[in-house]
């Protein structure tokens, strides 16, 4: 059987970490073997770069650096566990990939330097299928206050909230045969079902 | 008055460190702002990243992991202090830069790989001047003895050094004009005299 390789993305807010944890649910109970994985992090080393990233002021790194730490940690993730992973046959689910470096260190610059980095850090490793998990940014903001996580989302500003929304719009429309958009509003379960849609008949 | 940006390359034990502060010294004496640095290191967002280098086991990161940590500490660097004291008319003297990732990290690979990825993280800066002190392998070994620290030269193997001794050659032999390479042997006050009569001219 052969190893797939599912990314899950989208604002804060979306319902990732849910929805890949109700995917792995349902996978297993369909026999296929699992790993489920987030960006950044997933090893001993990736997590020790990501405390760096996430650690300090928001100036601590200008753009560049950030991104190269970014891809130092995917480096890491992708030869450790992403794929070792796909080789024994296994699904993998990733919270964040390559599209959320895109998106956000994007922002500041040149998107084929990116692509560039991506290819030096992970061998080209492109997910075979990436959920992007759409949400008004309003909505987005609403699901934040009730995890009690207002405050970070707010300190960004919706301008830039609504600039990723539309990064993730650019690569779905850039790259349709790999980007998918799922409508993340109403329920968890009426998520999954969508979710369940575009993933099932992949596998 | 232009700023001139050093680097200082070379195996362990060669006296990069010694022959640095004497440049340094020199310089001032002669009425010249000097910035001493070093890498990985130089700025403490890349003395962070250096402590994710050295600690550890050897093979905690695997060479593209290390190049991408190695150019993340790099970025930080020059924008935070090799640019800007350039842009001061500054002499900028580093212990290491990118030839020690070209020829470390390059033993596992791909030299152009690599060459792109200094670009994008320095916006292409390289040194006016390299100054690579050279030993003979043996001489940097008895030199590490000499200050107790033989048991971390010895575990890399002979043969590691002479393959980083030769990587260097190759740069002085590929650059010219901006590698030179400085006979180390000797006591420091004769190193220090052809360190000086190599920047000398040039400033």
């Amino acid at each position: 059987m052969t190893g797939k390789f599912i990314s899950f993305e989208g604002g804060e807010g979306a319902g990732k970490s849910t929805q890949i944890a109700r995917l792995a649910a349902r996978l297993r109970a369909a026999g296929r073997a699992v790993t489920e994985t987030r960006e950044p992090g997933g090893t001993p080393g990736a997590e020790a770069i990501r405390a760096l990233l996430v650690s300090g002021t928001a100036d601590r790194w200008d753009a560049i650096t950030e991104a190269l730490l970014m891809n130092a940690a995917r480096a890491d993730h992708v030869t450790r566990v992403i794929r070792p992973a796909l080789a024994a046959g296994q699904v993998v689910l990733c919270d964040r990939y390559v599209d959320s470096t895109l998106v956000y260190q994007g922002q500041a610059g040149d998107l084929s330097a990116l692509r560039q980095l991506h290819k030096y850090a992970t061998g080209n490793l492109w997910p075979d299928l990436t959920l992007w998990l759409d949400l008004p940014v309003k909505q987005g903001l609403i699901r934040a206050s009730t995890r009690g996580d207002s405050g970070r989302f707010e300190a960004k500003g919706l301008a830039f909230h609504e600039r990723v929304r539309a990064g993730f719009a650019a690569l779905a429309a850039a790259e349709p045969a790999r980007v998918m958009r799922v409508d993340a509003s109403g329920d968890e379960e009426a998520v999954a079902e969508r979710v369940w849609g575009a993933v099932a008949w992949r596998l």
